[in-house]
């Protein structure tokens, strides 16, 4: 058997920020003002300062402005509610940023709550959840929103087609299966408790696998021919699909890194622009 | 084979709501307070005036006061939406009951977004919908919410088990989906675009019809024992599945009408007294 075509993310999320880049310079002409995303930090944990700079960087090369707001470790949920709410109130900032996790002593769900529908650009408010659920307009959440993007690139349509979600975290399992459901997909969410994980992937023609558990996925548990979406991301680089086995059965296949990853990046800096556009009614 | 046993929601709604009327006349001697539902009606549509007539009816039963508020039909959206923002910010009402359909010229998702979540005790503002998905604290969707309340009554845990929902309607299908995900089934969507409905529902050790398509599923769809949870409701007093078949194939169903439907009205009362419960800090 032939092995999979990769679905090359690094290449698409390019793309994406070149159009994105565009419409940004586009945007800033007629209207005079950039397009601007506030990040928005609790602590130093290295891995978020990692992640925050890097979206920094990215909207730099897309011409998009950030300002960053830096919070100590010991913020309360009121101060950064307070924070979020005076962003959301800003005229000047269009998408708002909140990275996570941000330390057991704060009320996520209240931070989140906090961010205007129409800035949240990374879609992590109930109203974004439910308007990716219910097929409305809004921002969507920007793993579940990049893997659409890759699907439409690589042709696959998921209408009719059966879907398995592994996983059901509140801003990439559930959130990808409604965006699956939304395009007609017949969808089946799949977790820790799933009985038979095996069984329900093989009834697969897309499977998103969104669960944080590295080589899960086993190519031997796939239907041949499936279109494999590895959303995981462990320690060294691993996804959550055993990619040797999964490469020769499936029919396309993103790789990690390369695959998902830098479509995140690329759907947040989009939403930050269409979020701006909308803002300045151009 | 034998029969499945019948789940019998007209006597379990019975019960739920003699709970609640015991609540509810506990809560009014604490507090001086009678727990207050405002129906609100758009038009006069016979099926929704009936419905709402039945809330009122089932609402002075458990001892809880209603408020009706009948608008004409040519209202318009911002006007419907004023409404429900003064009831909404109404210290005297805990619970706002908006009937739907309100007609075409209605955008129904702007003036559910004017319930304030707290008094959204029928389940169909974003924030309710996205509550449920997510496990938190908050009001679920009168049907799904009830069907949940039947499993419990009957035994049936859903953790670990594979329960397919046939419709994904943003209150009914969708909401049962996610609350079930909650429990840690296995849950698989099947809709209209579904490619072979019989194999998916074949899987299910639960089923939840929630189509509005007359007798859609058939005995032999089901997996012998499976629990089947009819909540459709069509003409002529039918539902979604072919109960004639299914009682041979099923180990626990329920009949169209007594099954479903009563919970619906008896989970809005319940869930009227935990608001007032709630806003009297009770």
């Amino acid at each position: 058997m032939s092995q999979a075509r990769l679905m090359d993310g690094t290449a698409l999320a390019r793309r994406i920020v070149e159009e994105t880049a565009e419409r940004t310079a586009d945007l800033t002409a007629r209207t005079g003002t950039t397009p601007c995303l506030a990040t928005v930090l609790v602590g130093e944990d290295p891995a978020s300062v990692t992640y925050v700079r890097m979206k920094q960087n990215r909207c730099r090369t897309a011409g998009i402005a950030s300002r960053h707001v830096a919070l100590p470790a010991d913020t309360t949920t009121a101060d950064l509610v307070g924070t979020l709410r005076a962003l959301s109130a800003d005229p000047a900032v269009h998408g708002i940023l909140l990275q996570h996790p941000m330390g057991r002593h704060i009320d996520e769900r209240a931070a989140f709550e906090a961010i205007a529908p129409e800035k949240d650009v990374d879609g992590v408010t109930f109203a974004s959840f439910a308007t990716m659920s219910f097929g409305l307009p809004g921002f969507v959440s920007c793993t579940p929103g990049g893997i659409m993007r890759l699907l439409d690139a690589y042709g696959v349509d998921p209408a009719g087609k059966r879907a398995v979600v592994v996983g059901r975290s509140a801003i990439l399992g559930k959130p990808a299966g409604m965006l699956l459901l939304a395009r007609d997909a017949t969808v089946t969410y799949c977790h820790s408790r799933t009985a038979d994980l095996s069984a329900a992937v093989r009834e697969a023609d897309i499977v998103v696998a969104a669960v944080g558990r590295p080589r899960l996925i086993r190519g031997q548990d796939l239907k041949p021919g499936a279109v494999v979406v590895d959303a995981g991301y462990n320690e060294g680089n691993v996804g959550d699909v055993d990619f040797a086995s999964a490469v020769e059965r499936a029919s396309l296949i993103t790789p990690v890194p390369g695959g998902v990853g830098p479509m995140t990046i690329a759907t947040l800096l989009e939403q930050t622009v269409t979020a701006a556009a909308r803002q300045l009614g151009a």
